[in-house]
């Protein structure tokens, strides 16, 4: 501080005592100055301008007016709707489907929050509950949802103050002991920091690693969050592209090459980005797999950046079970499991508790020094805490129901149905995909998208051109004008170039439905631009 | 996307169809090469080196271990504790007292949530309650907190979803309307977006605007939020001097010293920020101070970067009112109001509310262009979307119970408690302050802090000096140690060179004992370096 002042103190001490009303005419002098604005798309932040993110873009935008237009028409009943204003007059459907985003208790997809989840929250919001009104809430509220919120109120008071930087200790001691039950070494509380989803965790992390020229490998396809973080950091993106001959597994070559292609243009690569269940793959890394990528960071001393935010969607755990990066990093040599720079990002917005809108999360970080760490927690202050709201949903992710309490077969039962309509609408999903014509689609393993690869009729990609968009995008927003179904394009995420994809969400509850007018749309696609 | 690819694309696709298994010993083979961490303080990103945000440093660090420690040790009874485990021994206070931070739900501060907002909040939370429970629900919760819920609950469906990334459109259209009332002025909700907190609107916005070199006036003292943003994007803060001596008003002169300095250096001055009421001055600025500096910013072309987060904070209203920048812009001549970019920003952190761990704000862009909005909209769609908890925070805060309504007494009730006591406090607190030997304190106007100056003995100065700490550090430190009284040094804030400060809040319930206990520290600091 007083360093970046120093310049400006003399030269502003001579002023210092004047009032200010001896002066309130002084600017008041019109001198015909004509106001620039300050900000316009040259003199902003240039590194904005390349940011992207497809997620919420224009097929986002799109949806949503279609969605304001449906809520301001009548609910149709078979008569004449033309007398209602309407933005671009009727729509061809009537509702729109947001397979865009993986926001499972959104409107429409519904899927009904953790009854064991917002007990607790409900209680710690209006403690009152539970202390005046005991009598009445036990008639509500089952008595291990009454004591867990005691035992967190008792911990952290009032929801409505700042917790520490880093999250409130106790839920970040559970944390870690949920870490360690999972992988079977050990966690440090004071290396777990609590964030406003993954997605605040990812940023501010590689925010602090990586600057302007650093390389930053990345798969292809992606999550757009980190092509978008690395465009505003200044820092290159390493594209490794994921087989999608082999259910979209890693390709050690891949990495390699991509490496040394790196290497050749001068770039350090300093950080390697895995999405482990992937998005938008839905892919499940082996455990051979992941040996390999760790002994890759080894050798070219890079950190090792683990999204695994979809671990608790795995659909057949028995035979591809989720393995996490710190387990199989602790478990290989010492020179390498003591050494091997790891953060890895988990959320609750995922898994089976969908909680988006609540934003909680946390990075554990392994390997990383002290002095590192210390600049991690500044930066941290500086946002000064995450929503309390979203820690407490940590806590409940980390430590849900016992076996045998109360709250237990309910949350069992609401979970499983989770589990059971994610996997069976996705496989569903899968299958009828690859029966459409010049359509494939890997199963996929876990986390909750399918990928399905569309042949672009050479017509429909000299179309989108002269609309100067890509085919996928044209075909996506074509998909949402005709169906109301509102699908990514896969050049969002990236793809080989010269191939098409679309990222689907595995959430829509009426997948039959769905897939019905996916299929009409997909045959006029074609039949059109044959 | 594609771009960013673009070098890589060819290379890869040659080793795209290996499957994965073919090559899994390829990096197993050790080439005896050493891990080099990937993240020092030399690799990271430099420009978080550069962040410096002392309201969560060193002090609340050792604050906080102070906590743990007496939490650690059984309550005092007046026997000898001498046979329990402590850090350090033990310690001459029984509490910590966290004047450093405006925290009102704070444990040991206990500002008390507003009922009607916890009412609204758990019932949201735990849908159940209106819906299933009805009956029982009916004998806890008053009938306007029902209908609330029950109200947003059909706009905003589950508080676990994702929302639209600026916000819940229904709350944007209840924030332009409360603009719209507080000022007389119309507010557009697409030009209004929620966020996690001032602090996150605060950063995104600069982080949009500035970039490295572009100068950003900010006053001294600041909240260091400002120059820890500017820090990170290697902006110029160009510092200007609020006048201690005039109630730390604006002194008008030292702005234009401020740009014509900047001119001199060639630095352009890009944005202007305010904090009224200000942080850590509680200073309230008059309508002519605000006519100038916008006179200021229409004249330099320089965007308005307004933080009112305590607006409700104001001690007089009747002689020292608020006016919103937004109102006093809107009342000028037709060229000013219809040019000058402004962006302010609110929060429910402050106020009367005090839900800082919630994380709720929300800013208003008034005359930024539509190409610069898009921008901003897609920077905040990256962040997905802002705390739901929050954004009904905020809805809480714009629309509170009308008069008439159930509720309404309770509110006003526990409001104007609020009100009295940060009043009261603060106001007993600058009395006592002027009191002391060697300190002055201007009275607040509004806000949460006093920023009291110590005339600094020069054996003190020549102390902290030998300690490498600034003098008012080594005081803050100091009182800490000896009363558990938690205060930031004025060097955290920015000062005049020479003279050094201390920011308090006005929180702390037992003013008087605190007002006790730091006499007696600073008197016997006073003789330790007569």
């Amino acid at each position: 501080m007083t360093a970046l002042l120093r310049g400006f103190t003399k030269t502003v001490n001579s002023s210092f005592k004047r009032p200010i009303r001896r002066n309130l005419h002084s600017t008041m002098v019109s001198n015909n100055k004509q106001y620039q604005p300050a900000l316009n798309l040259k003199t902003i932040n240039q590194s904005v301008l390349d940011v992207h993110y497809a997620v919420r873009g224009e097929l986002a935008l799109k949806a949503d007016k279609y969605q304001q237009q449906l809520l301001a028409k009548p609910q149709s009943n078979g008569s004449n709707t033309s007398n209602v204003e309407t933005l671009d007059g009727d729509l061809p459907f009537e509702q729109v489907v947001t397979a865009n985003i993986g926001n499972p208790q959104q409107k429409g997809l519904n899927q009904v929050p953790l009854t064991f989840w917002r007990q607790v929250i409900s209680l710690l919001e209006y403690p009152d509950l539970f202390q005046k009104h005991q009598e009445i809430a036990s008639k509500i509220y089952p008595k291990d949802a009454i004591e867990r919120a005691k035992s967190l109120y008792e911990e952290i008071g009032s929801v409505g103050a700042y917790t520490h930087s880093k999250g409130i200790l106790g839920i970040r001691k559970r944390v870690a002991k949920f870490i360690e039950e999972r992988d079977g070494y050990p966690a440090d509380p004071e290396s777990i920091y609590l964030t406003a989803g993954a997605s605040a965790g990812v940023s501010s992390t590689l925010s602090i690693a990586l600057q302007q020229g650093d390389g930053c490998m990345i798969p292809i396809p992606q999550y757009p969050l980190y092509t978008a973080t690395l465009a505003y950091l200044k820092a290159e993106p390493l594209p490794y592209y994921l087989s999608e001959e082999n259910d979209w597994s890693m390709d050690h070559d891949s990495l390699l090459k991509t490496i040394s292609d790196a290497k050749e243009k001068g770039i350090k690569v300093k950080s390697l980005v895995i999405i482990n269940p992937g998005n938008p793959t839905g892919a499940c890394l082996s455990k051979e797999a992941m040996e390999q990528v760790i002994n890759l960071c080894y050798e070219e001393s890079i950190v090792l950046m683990a999204d695994e935010v979809y671990q608790t969607n795995i659909y057949d755990p028995e035979h591809r079970p989720f393995h996490s990066f710190k387990k199989i990093l602790k478990s290989m040599p010492e020179h390498i499991s003591n050494s091997v720079e790891l953060i890895s990002y988990h959320s609750i917005s995922k898994g089976v508790s969908g909680e988006c809108g609540r934003r909680g999360g946390y990075f554990e970080c392994v390997n990383i020094s002290d002095e590192v760490m210390e600049q991690v927690y500044k930066m941290a202050s500086v946002t000064l805490c995450p929503p309390v709201s979203g820690q407490i949903g940590v806590d409940l992710m980390v430590s849900p129901p016992k076996e045998g309490s109360e709250s237990y077969r309910l949350w069992k039962q609401e979970t499983s149905l989770i589990h059971n309509n994610l996997k069976e609408r996705s496989y569903l999903m899968a299958e009828h995909f690859n029966k459409l014509p010049g359509v494939s689609c890997n199963p996929a393993e876990g986390a909750m998208y399918l990928f399905p690869k569309i042949d672009m009729p050479q017509k429909a990609i000299d179309e989108a051109k002269k609309r100067g968009k890509e085919a996928d995008v044209m075909y996506a927003l074509d998909l949402l004008d005709a169906t109301g179904i509102c699908a990514v394009a896969g050049s969002g995420f990236g793809q080989v170039p010269g191939t098409y994809h679309l990222r689907v969400t595995a959430l829509c509850p009426e997948t039959k439905e769905f897939i019905g007018r996916f299929e009409k749309f997909h045959k006029d696609f074609l039949a059109k631009y044959a």
